[in-house]
Formats: structure tokens, C-alpha cells, sequence
């Protein structure tokens, strides 16, 4: 329940809003689903990259997680998280750091390149996990399936070295981002384990000794058939966004985050209001809906959180600071300058980045990577 | 100079270079517009947003600044900046801290929209500027310029308020960002200047008792008549980037920023290379050039800084740590996984606010709001 003082007098620039009860409910969907099909859940901590938020997760179980760079590995093994992949083509520049957290805690990193392998071998002095990153169908990084050769020759020259540890395969099938229905995001997901399924019969290497490891938040949410793998990395689904309401992995309601922002000024001649907030608190992700490019939704706030709709308009464009607003009558006449509205963001892991913490909706601060003085 | 080693072995991770000596030659081509054109050059420090780099502004006899939130307001205040405008349309919320600022140091607000005046004056409790923003075709914030006797009417409800003291007229002519050569760029100045004066023609106050200023990059860049103008306030100019190139403000070798990325793997079947520089080192602008839509320039690093040109290829896409390059055969073949390779931005102020610093081409760290633990 969000504090009517909050919103009313104590809020007073752009704040990450975040309803602890959604996010909850988020997670523990996500671990009964890895409960029924048998999968480890090993979010990803790019998302929230908050150690309070973290331990949301601890509640439901969760010891193993994902994270997209050294630095977020660091922060979150400083604060007691001991298992770690790094889900980023290894940075062989990042060799110490990386070193150091491997003497501490149990780390994995991704190979997505095979000819990392000869300047990543000496330098790692410390046992940690290896991963070979797989293309499955999005193209950013990783060996196609079908380069079976090279995929085996990779896993043979890794045995040649006592501090890598061959442990699976690591894929992102980001691709589901273009669906937008459950449908859409089932064909992707069926693709995706035929492939893998590809990928293991090609090899000759016991599938009891390496794990597969997979995780886009569309096919977490929507999909219901894992075999095959045994982990699961989303990490969007921890607040969702608009961009996922739209893939159709997730309804409105289930959004867990929310930028408070001051009301500065209202244009009734054309239909516009301006918040303080642009696009160093909503980042420029944008997307289109029934043809218009826009940051966002509008929403009120109330005792509740935020009340949920897509009639009151759009964030149609965003300075530094700015955020303009092309909104319903209803919803003009509804708001005055000095007042807070929410927006739904587009996108909440860029959003959350750039707000660099929360604010629970009973008023108590949460912390993120970028706040903790690394 | 860059420090081979700097780029060869220092730089492990994402990081913001700035060539001091371009930044410098940046700064002083609008100082000595300034003094040929007589109007004070009171810059917008939201692009840097560095007490470092702001020293290079005082070294010009820069005093005056512009600010786009009243947290760098403070920011600059606290670092003995005593004349400031912020810049955004005034959020009665943050009075607190605007009224401890203008307790301290010379504070100019905006108002953008007429019905704040009410909630405005009974909290200023110390004496501050306003300024009346000006809407000169942009259609973002502030009054259109027809609204005479709106203007005329909120100027003499000022004078009712001991502690708000009517200072002149801002106008941001974001709409020059829309050009795309020096002729565009000067058509919409004349457009803005001519708006402007007839604001002045329709209002019954002295001239000399009130000031005008204006601060977009590309017509500050580019434009020769700063008739009826006091004040000039552009923010880019200082690092420039990408979209200014494309819109005519300056050239690619004025460009005083760059992010060093750690490449991390390499696709030569597709002619692309993945490097650590995301979404939340770049951010997400885009520009359009020959039909590609792109993220940035990727450039060579060498002893002068970066090499530049605009023949390498494209960052096409970006996820929140993952930067991908199409890029030509050329370039392609002199970079491994390992090396570091400079990414010119498309929008300098969005990539320095997310870099949260700044490392000289001489090594030294400079320091950024984000980092000032405010």
C-alpha cells in the first residue's frame, strides 16, 4: 500500500516506484513453474541489480543467479550471493577481477567466441565454470548449433586446462522479443529446444555431465515445455514492462515497477502535459503501439500503487529531463501541475539502470548496483 | 596524447574518454562568438555535468551557467558556481531545495506554464529570478509566443511577489534538431529570432530591463546573428557527437567524447563484431544514415585518442550490455577479442549521464554528478 503522504508531499523528483506484492508474486510464479518441470531457476540480475530485491529471491529458494557483467558479479558476491554466471562473452581485460571473485565463490563465465580460448587459458588462475554460449535463432552472439566441430573441439581443448571447468551450454534466445502473442512466443520457444535438442544429439558427450541453460522472459512466462533444459535465466519478469505486455508474456497488471513523476506543466490546446522525467530516468526505449512511437503510459497513483490503464495516452517524446505527455481529456483534467503521476515504463531494466534504486511502496528505500559506491 | 597503455592494457571495461584539447577548442570558438557578437555565454552544464569540465568553461571567464534540474543546481553550487539558471519549468515539489539554494547563490527559475504562479509565490521564501519560457516553435514547453497578453499579465502578477523577481525570457529551439545542414539550421534561427522580436514588439517594457536567451546547439554552432539575444545557452557543443554531425553543427573530428569498449567476440560470417558497450553505456538513440538505423560510429584508438571515420561501419544494435557492430571487412580484420575500440555516440549528453564520468587522454579521471553521491 502506497502511503498517500508519499505521493502527495514527499516525493519530489522522478522516483522508481516499486510494488513489492507484484514483484513477489512474479517470482514465486516463475519457482513453482521450475518446481513442476523439474528446471533450476537461475534469474537474471540484470533487471533489478538490487541486493534487497535480491533477497526477494532468496525467499523463494533461489541460491544460484545470472548477471550481464563483472561488476554486478562483485556486488552481488559482496553481499553473500555464491554462485554466479557472468552471461557475457568473457572479457579477458576483466581477467583479474574476474580471478578474484573465482578464488571466492563458485563463478561460470560464457565463451561465445572459440578463439578466446588460447588468451583466456593462462590467465584464469583460479577454477571457475565455463559455459559455450549457443546461437539459437537471435544472432547477437555465440556458435551456431550447427558448428558442431568447432563446438566439440572447444570442449576437448578446455579439458587441456586444470582451472576451466566445461559445465554447458548458455543461449538467449532474445528472438522472442519480436513475438506478440502467446503463440508467437510458443513457435519461437519450439524452435529454440529443437535446436538444442540438435545441438546435443550432435555431440558425443554424456548429457548427464553438462547442463543447458536458457533464459528470455517471453518463453519463461508463456511457455510450459522445458524438456531438456535445466536452467532457466529470465530476468525481465521480476517487474515485466510495457514492451513485454506487448510480446504477450504478461498482462498490465502484473508491471511491477512505476517512475513517480512532478507534474511541471499542461498544454490543454494540445492535448499535452510535462512531468519531470525524460530520458535519463526512462531511458530513449521506445516502442509503437496502434501506430504511435511513444516512452510510455501515464497512470494515476492512489493508495494502492498505481491504477492501471492504456486510455489515459502515451509519453510521446522525451528530452534529458523532460518527458511530454499526449494524453485523453479525462486524464487532463484529472491532473495540475505539482501533482505526481505514474509512467509505466517501456522498458524496466533500462529504466531501473538509470534510477540507480526504488522506493517500496510503504515508503523504504531499496538499493542498486549503481548507488553502491563501486 | 592517449597513453598507449591506457588503451592497451588500463582499460578494462566501458569507459568515457574525453580529448581535453577538443573540448577546449569547443569552448572557446563559442567564447569568442560570444565576445564578437556581445551576448554573455552562460553554457548548459546537463551535457557534462562534471565540476572537472567545468573548470575548463571558468578557465574562458564562463561565470553564468544553465543547469537542467535543481539537483545539478546544487551539484554546481556546492562547487562554487553562484550564478545559475535551471532551466526546466519550475517543480513547486523541490521548493525546499531551490529556496536553500537561492538562500546562497544567484538562482534563476523558469515558468513555463502561467497557473504555477499561484502555488509558486507563497513559497519562495528568498529572493530569486524567473524567467518566462517562450514556446519560439519547438512545442515542448512554455507560452507561444502570441500569447501577449497572457505574458504581459503573468509579468505583472510577478511584481506582485517580493521574492520573484522577473529577470526575461528562455527559449530552447529544439526544432532546430531537425535540420540536416547549415542552411536548415539558419532558416529555423531566423524563424526563432523572429518570433522573438515579435514578442518584444507586442510587450510594453523597457528592453533594457529584461534579458532574452536562447541555447540550442546547431544554431549557436552555426548561426552568425544574435540580434535581440543576451543570452546564449547551448549544452552539446561542449563534447558534440553523431546526431550533430548529421544536423550540420560541427564536424566528425569535433566530436570530444568517445566510449572505449572491450571487444568480446567476433563474427565474420556476418561481418560483425560484439563489444562491452550496451544500452546502458550508450543509451538507446538512434540516427538514421543511408537508411541504417545506428547506435554510433565504432573507430580505431591510438596515441592521438580515436581515429576518426565514418567508413568503419555501424553499431546496429545494443541489449543493456552487449554492443553489436556491423562493420566493413577492413576494419574488421585489425580487431580480435581483447582490444579496445572507440565508439563515437549519437548523443554525447545521453552517454556521459549513463557513464557517470569521464577518463582524460592523459589518464586522469574527471569527475561526474552521478559519481558525486548527491
Amino acid at each position: 500500500m502506497l502511503n498517500p503522504k508519499t505521493f502527495k508531499t514527499m516525493i519530489t523528483s522522478p522516483t522508481l516506484l516499486v510494488d513489492e506484492h507484484k514483484c513477489r508474486a512474479n517470482i514465486r510464479r516463475i519457482v513453482r513453474k521450475a518446481e513442476k518441470h523439474h528446471f533450476e531457476f537461475r534469474p537474471h540480475f540484470k533487471t533489478h541489480q538490487s541486493v534487497d530485491i535480491g533477497s526477494w529471491f532468496k525467499d523463494e529458494g533461489v541460491s544460484g543467479i545470472t548477471v550481464s557483467s563483472v561488476k554486478m558479479a562483485l556486488y552481488f558476491a559482496r553481499n553473500g550471493w555464491k554462485d554466479i554466471t557472468i552471461a557475457f562473452p568473457v572479457n579477458i581485460r576483466e581477467m583479474e577481477a574476474i580471478n578474484k571473485l573465482s578464488e571466492e565463490i563458485s563463478v561460470t563465465i560464457l565463451i561465445s567466441d572459440p578463439d578466446i580460448i588460447g588468451k583466456l587459458a593462462d590467465k584464469a588462475e583460479f577454477a571457475m565454470g565455463v559455459m559455450i554460449e549457443i546461437d539459437t535463432g537471435s544472432n547477437r552472439t555465440g556458435l551456431a548449433v550447427s558448428q558442431n566441430e568447432e563446438i566439440q573441439k572447444l570442449i576437448a581443448g578446455l579439458s587441456d586446462f586444470k582451472n576451466l571447468e566445461f559445465k554447458g551450454f548458455y543461449s538467449h534466445p532474445g528472438h522472442s522479443y519480436a513475438a506478440r502473442s502467446a503463440e508467437e512466443i510458443n513457435e519461437v520457444h519450439k524452435n529454440v529446444l529443437s535446436r538444442i535438442s540438435d545441438l546435443v544429439s550432435g555431440l558425443s558427450l554424456d548429457r548427464k555431465e553438462y547442463s543447458i541453460c536458457i533464459g528470455d522472459t517471453p518463453c519463461s512466462s508463456v511457455s510450459t515445455n522445458f524438456e531438456g533444459i535445466d536452467q532457466l535465466s529470465p530476468g525481465n519478469l521480476v517487474f515485466y514492462d510495457l514492451m513485454q505486455v506487448q510480446i504477450g508474456s504478461c498482462s498490465i497488471n502484473e508491471i511491477a515497477v512505476a517512475l513517480a513523476c512532478p507534474v511541471v506543466a499542461k498544454y490543454p490546446s494540445r492535448n499535452e502535459i510535462v512531468v519531470h522525467g525524460g530520458a535519463v530516468h526512462l531511458s530513449k526505449e521506445a516502442m509503437e503501439e496502434n501506430g504511435t512511437k511513444h516512452f510510455g503510459f501515464p497512470a494515476h497513483l492512489n493508495e494502492d500503487g498505481w491504477q492501471v490503464s492504456d486510455e489515459n495516452g502515451y509519453v510521446i517524446s522525451l528530452s534529458q529531463e523532460h518527458g511530454i505527455i499526449k494524453c485523453s481529456s479525462a486524464f487532463m483534467k484529472t491532473v495540475s501541475p505539482g501533482d505526481l503521476i505514474a509512467i509505466l515504463p517501456v522498458h524496466s531494466c533500462l529504466c531501473a539502470d538509470l534510477m540507480g534504486g526504488y522506493q517500496s511502496l510503504g515508503g523504504k528505500t531499496l538499493n542498486h548496483l549503481r548507488t553502491a559506491g563501486l
